[in-house]
């Protein structure tokens, strides 16, 4: 049995009073529990030495970039809900013989995000494992005025948008030393009315089709909007594959995308301009009633269409 | 370096906006986070194949009662505090040949308390691990209205009371399928002046200590007032140690100690027969100036005074 058959399997009993969760299936609860004012927003992610992150990272000098990126991805996920991360809670696993100072760095670096962000870091606990892991539990709070944006809420016509650039990560060390895009996240359910977002973890092609699944609708991209990061093209000098398959399915981006109505899409484009100057925003395509990701190319002659998404299912079709 | 030595290392990293952190060395941490009307509580806790429950247990048809476990725990914390419940989150630890049966069971058993107390189980993820564990994360709420009770709140004068009976938890299995103070908890901060409050986990020898040392101040318990279960007079015909010292030190209890002013003792003694008429409620003591732990007798002849506190530093002096 798969993590995913496990899953599968799970979710059903997952179902307890499902009722006062609204984001289920998204990137993090959203729990409607009588307090006024707020939903709570909460979630849970894990990194595992020999996973997330390798054992020399862990005993050299940057360690902290481990615990930077423990807290970094959970924040991530409030981010993508637009939401504004209250504390956190840390499950340590350790092994017996761990190094003191390597703890340390751990903690360095999730309270170098937790002060970016003016999270608490209340408590947890430390388990004795063979190999180190750090779980991180966040809470967060979103405010009841305004609209929740979730994966099931896009709608045919909307234009689709990523904050960054897309692929090479891994190659670049950029999932070890994204920012969260906490600040732009609340930015924009306060100031445009964003129907679904997410944060790309597995991939434009790998995370599009849980808002295309979700929403009952497919997307068409234009190749050439697809922000390309520098380290995508690093990865396709190195290995061959076009930096654009790079950009679409590396993974670990950690960055927003997120669909609205298409007559915001200048206001927005403009008004983030302002705002966040540094970070590139794209319009990458639109929402449409067919099925599935097309991808057209600006010369019209040239379509593709992913087929699966993800790592490992990346087809093109003429 | 032990885990308390690490503890004691971490904590000053722990402080990260702690303003915020009003139950800081509480049961679990009560976040004020400008959400009207409420505090928030925060709270996870793990349990560990070979440490909190066997792999016997787990490997037969009673292995919900682990699950029952594993949200059983950070649940009392919550009580603890006079909170309200509202989701968790699951991390769960499987060795890569795990039993499918195994881990409904586990989820049968947190939802039996996440159904009795309103809880939703709202997401978690699954972790590659050699030997089973459970991290349960909860958040709850807690109305500004009413005082928080904390470990540091006692004030010399206060009637120490214990809910339920104290000992042989372990031999009993208590320690599996206790039921979390929840409804006690809440109904005690809506009612009554509690100033101090805790949940006994410890044993009353190990963690009445908490309450003395955070309020500085010392307590003089009545011997034979200390409600002892009756798997603690098993245990002490078993190993010839006394009921009594069963009663104090065995642990994994899960009832609530608190203190309140002593006018309020008779009071709640009656309307608590009214409330909660299966389950015993003692006043065991008081606090007073004197620092440390002091048990009388009856006859008054005979004096302990408790050293220590905890499983292994049990003392006696006449």
């Amino acid at each position: 049995m798969t993590e995913h058959d496990l899953i599968a399997r799970i979710i059903p009993q997952l179902a307890t009073n499902k009722e006062t969760i609204l984001g289920a299936g998204d990137d993090c609860a959203a729990l409607d529990c009588g307090i006024p004012d707020y939903l709570l927003l909460f979630k849970t992610d894990t990194v595992l030495e020999g996973k997330h992150f390798t054992s020399e990272l862990l005993h050299s000098n940057d360690a902290y970039r481990i615990g930077r990126k423990a807290i970094a991805r959970p924040l991530s996920d409030i981010a993508s809900m637009g939401g504004v991360p209250i504390s956190a809670l840390v499950t340590l696993g350790l092994p017996q013989n761990f190094v003191p100072e390597e703890v340390d760095a751990l903690y360095e670096g999730m309270n170098y995000w937790a002060n970016e962000f003016g999270v608490s870091i209340s408590g947890g606990e430390t388990v004795a494992s063979p190999v180190y892991f750090l779980t991180v539990s966040l809470v967060g709070k979103f405010p009841r005025s305004r609209t929740l944006p979730t994966r099931g809420a896009a709608q045919i016509g909307d234009a689709l948008f990523c904050t960054g650039q897309l692929g090479g990560s891994l190659q670049s060390e950029k999932h070890l030393d994204f920012t969260p895009r906490i600040r732009e996240g609340q930015w924009l359910v306060e100031h445009f009315p964003i129907h679904a977002m997410m944060d790309i973890s597995d991939g434009l092609a790998g995370d599009l089709p849980h808002i295309l699944r979700m929403s009952k609708c497919g997307a068409e991209l234009l190749a050439e909007a697809i922000p390309i990061h520098s380290a995508a093209k690093k990865s396709s000098a190195l290995d061959g594959r076009s930096a654009q398959e790079h950009a679409l399915c590396d993974g670990e981006d950690f960055e927003l995308l997120f669909s609205l109505p298409s007559p915001s899409a200048v206001p927005l484009l403009d008004a983030w301009k302002v705002r966040f100057p540094s970070l590139k925003l794209s319009c990458i395509g639109k929402i449409v009633n067919q099925d599935g990701i097309t991808i057209r190319h600006r010369n019209a002659l040239h379509v593709e269409t992913l087929r699966g998404g993800g790592y490992d299912h990346f087809g093109t079709s003429v």
